[in-house]
């Protein structure tokens, strides 16, 4: 590079990153991922509106050819590279195997619904949309899967500022954001390998690649490196020789996919997944890592996008509309099925469709790629990235809105529920438990929970009668929230048959056997109800479900 | 990049990056500066080595021109900017203020004796030695400069691994490396502007520009930083935005310096001086710039050095031999004179001299500017990274064979100087007390030492008789060791007019000031070697100095 072109690349550079860190440092502060201010802040500085306002100007600051162009293309390479790097140590396989069930299906629901949603419009009507390569088959391959992939490092972030990283609702998503991601890399990197070969490369052939290298990663990389990680912790620098290993194995697994045809990216990304899953590595190699790239490279990347295109003169407000109805509905739906069929409520379900709806960094990269093959046009790239950047901002608001929804059931008044009151006809006592039992199996096969059945509550039920007049029978069994069911018998029933009074209110609890502390606050809630005056008295003569929940309810 | 062209660039930087690292690492196994062996590296795999073996894919790997060649070296240059930053980051303006006096006499002398002894005989012989120029005084001004440079972060290294970076002697040559490294950069900067001007720049405009640059960030960069720094912390993410604003402060300063013509390293290297000023940057932040830097960027600028030249073609031994016998007495004998005037002891002179020998970083970096100017010529530019090389490898073994040598004046043995115990003639307490001060004084400014004076002792002493025959007067005054002065008188003296002995052995003691622990420990070392038997009669009869320090150490 010339004096003049070196003064060019270091002005740029600076500018870059000055913007991208502060518009994202502003988006954070308002609880957004900061990689919507870094996407914004290329509009700004891109064609879009600097170059609209001062294009020499522009031109002159960030030239789109020539030596200096070159060289930032060439470390917005790297700076992916060291993204994906990142992205990759964040996966965790532990958690998917903990929240399999429910991940597995948010996740192949996630991938699928959205995946066939842009496959099927865009298969047919490819040249409406613009399809350039020609290859209609290859275009709408590229659009199914572009709006089935997530983005796992704009999830985590927007878990970890709501507070929810940890949460079982954050798990769950974390772990199907990861399953997601990882189909959604197969698929990118299938579609990337017929773009570049331009459809000549077969599509089983690809398959089988990518196959071959998971398992000479998983079989020879994945041994090697858990090995490695230690000794070089114990017998080299530290952390210098780990933060060394971790780039060169890095660029070695992206020099390797992006040889075979499968993209560099890709081997980046499942290097970083293998290493990050030694459980020798230490959380201080993870943080420099993580903080030097998220807060120099990654922005560098995010405001190039919006450096190369101009979003206004590109703009298809149909088109966009159509990739984002078919993008949010896909996602939200298919994720939301499968979270409910995991077994989760309706609204941590629609919470869990939206936390994985967010896009950015893999969809983009996805869509440059393809803008560079000539795949897609500027149209539906500008469209993608509207996508991205609008789905990651509604996230946080609506999953904060629906999760103010979900109850926890962890007092008396939130598992209080009104339909399994029994007024009951029956004396005995067996009677009268049989019937309250057999309404609450029901009641909670209903609610698609399956750890409840009569046989297990009779196995390990304590049924001490507390004060006279009450019994509460109470067990400790896998379902997933406390149940409270009442019956109410005017007659009342002798419980054990020495007993000198009869009983009249059996309420029965069952706590998940995980929770055992929540089973103990539960059952004193219960007796606080009951210390009470006459509380037997009292409840008996209500009569009315609503009325009882308020008796139960009103002192909490 | 094509496809083919990433894959090239990704398999030549991992492999960079790994070679450079791993003899990095084993040089830093032998104690060694990592920086040696990431040279190394580079000449192995450069053409010199494996450029003469397979020339051809050599070639291929590392190819020398093309958009490949270009992004790399985009890439090292951008890490030359990141190692300059950190090189910054690592200066402490405290320390030199603190080792004012000897800091200043070992860098100053430590400059100019190499700087002259390089610029004369390139001035005279310029041709000879392939000047390209064809401007014998820019070639001269460069070749002083270039041997006048040290290395800050090797040194640095060098002191950590030795465990002396805290000594006394290692904040000498740290102060003294900043100092040198401050002189150098100003010089530096001035050629580098000449050069690439062509030499069309004034002189004097060029030193105005660096000196406007220096006041525009003393009285503006630093004020506004030191303000900026802890807002950062407490207002935006930590560590996050302090990194980010690290980076785009020094590429800010890179950008002005290099458009002013002075190059962006030394923007770069005084923005982190600036940053690194400040008392608000936490260790944490600094920590995490250092270990990503050293660890991954450094390396490849490092390594790039071997893959630009042939060392073998160009190695001419009787202009190397010349370069490092001037650089190494210029700087050795520069460094070790200052230090001596300093008021460091023979064997620490020598020691400080070895220790700011070392070169590295900034030589080779001025090298290969001057190279790609075509000041210089291959021939030269591989003679002097032979003197980085070779002086960075004696530097270690050489300091701790004269450390060795060096007393810490930390016992009586070390202390007991045969040229002060006098067998005095003398009678009155006042007389034998007024020579035993007078020779003392005359041996400690001899020493370089000016902490001493009579007056300042007899104000601060205290002088109890210990035993009788024995007078022990002791101060703790502004010395930089501790003194010991003897005085014996056969007959003896009344040291008070009530005292019913005399007093035969006068032994006086001064301690530094600043370690009253020190004193309180010689104290007790005098009292055990008066503890024997008939101590004072048995070192009357002796009559020799030698035999006395036998008596004084023998136990000890």
């Amino acid at each position: 590079m010339t004096h003049t072109e070196v003064v060019t690349f270091l002005v740029a550079i600076s500018i870059m990153l000055f913007f991208a860190r502060f518009l994202g440092e502003m988006f954070s502060k308002m609880r957004q991922p900061a990689i919507i201010g870094e996407i914004i802040a290329g509009i700004l500085l891109g064609p879009t509106i600097f170059g609209n306002l001062l294009p020499e100007f522009q031109g002159m600051l960030f030239p789109q050819t020539g030596n200096v162009s070159l060289v930032l293309n060439g470390i917005v390479q790297l700076a992916v590279i060291m993204l994906l790097i990142v992205s990759g140590l964040e996966v965790n396989l532990v958690l998917i195997a903990k929240q399999g069930k429910t991940a597995v299906y948010t996740s192949v629901l996630g991938v699928i619904l959205p995946f066939v949603l842009g496959f099927i419009p865009f298969y047919f009507f490819s040249e409406y949309f613009g399809a350039q390569h020609g290859d209609t088959l290859i275009f709408a391959l590229f659009m199914g899967t572009a709006l089935s992939i997530s983005a796992l490092p704009v999830i985590a972030r927007t878990l970890m500022d709501m507070n929810l990283l940890k949460s079982e609702i954050g798990v769950i998503i974390i772990a199907s954001a990861i399953v997601n991601d990882l189909f959604g890399w197969i698929f990118f990197s299938v579609i990337i390998g017929m773009i570049t070969s331009g459809g000549s490369t077969n599509f089983l052939t690809q398959i089988g690649g990518i196959f071959l290298f998971l398992a000479l990663l998983y079989f020879i990389g994945k041994p090697l490196s858990d090995r490695l990680v230690p000794r070089l912790q114990e017998k080299f620098s530290y952390p210098g020789s780990i933060l060394s290993y971790i780039f060169i194995a890095g660029l070695v697994a992206a020099a390797m996919t992006e040889a075979a045809g499968i993209h560099a990216i890709f081997g980046a990304f499942m290097a970083g997944v293998v290493i990050g899953d030694s459980s020798h590595l230490k959380e201080e190699t993870r943080e420099i890592i993580h903080q030097f790239v998220t807060n120099i490279f990654a922005p560098l990347f995010f405001i190039s996008i919006g450096l190369k295109v101009d979003f206004f003169a590109h703009f298809d407000p149909f088109l966009t509309m159509i990739v984002l109805v078919l993008g949010i509905v896909g996602k939200v739906a298919g994720c939301g099925i499968g979270a409910r069929l995991g077994g989760m409520s309706m609204s941590e379900s629609i919470a869990i469709g939206f936390g994985m709806n967010s896009r950015g960094a893999m969809e983009i990269i996805l869509g440059l790629l393809a803008l560079q093959a000539g795949l897609i046009n500027e149209a539906v790239f500008v469209a993608l990235v509207v996508l991205a950047l609008a789905t990651s901002l509604i996230s946080a608001p609506i999953m904060s809105y629906f999760l103010r929804k979900v109850k926890k059931y962890e007092n008396l008044a939130e598992i209080f529920d009104p339909e399994l009151v029994i007024f009951t006809g029956e004396h005995g006592r067996e009677a009268v438990l049989r019937e309250l039992v057999a309404k609450l199996e029901q009641r909670v096969a209903a609610n698609g929970e399956s750890g409840f059945s009569t046989d297990k509550f009779y196995k390990t039920m304590a049924a001490p009668v507390l004060i006279p007049g009450l019994a509460l029978p109470h067990a400790k069994l896998p379902v997933k929230r406390p149940w409270l069911a009442i019956s109410i018998s005017d007659g009342g029933y002798y419980y054990e048959e020495e007993s000198e009074e009869p009983v009249n209110i059996t309420v029965l609890l069952v706590s998940p056997e995980d929770k055992p502390e929540l089973h103990l606050h539960l059952l004193a809630e219960i007796a606080s109800v009951f210390a009470e005056e006459n509380a037997v008295e009292r409840i008996k003569a209500l009569k009315d479900a609503q009325l009882i929940r308020e008796f139960f309810t009103e002192k909490l």
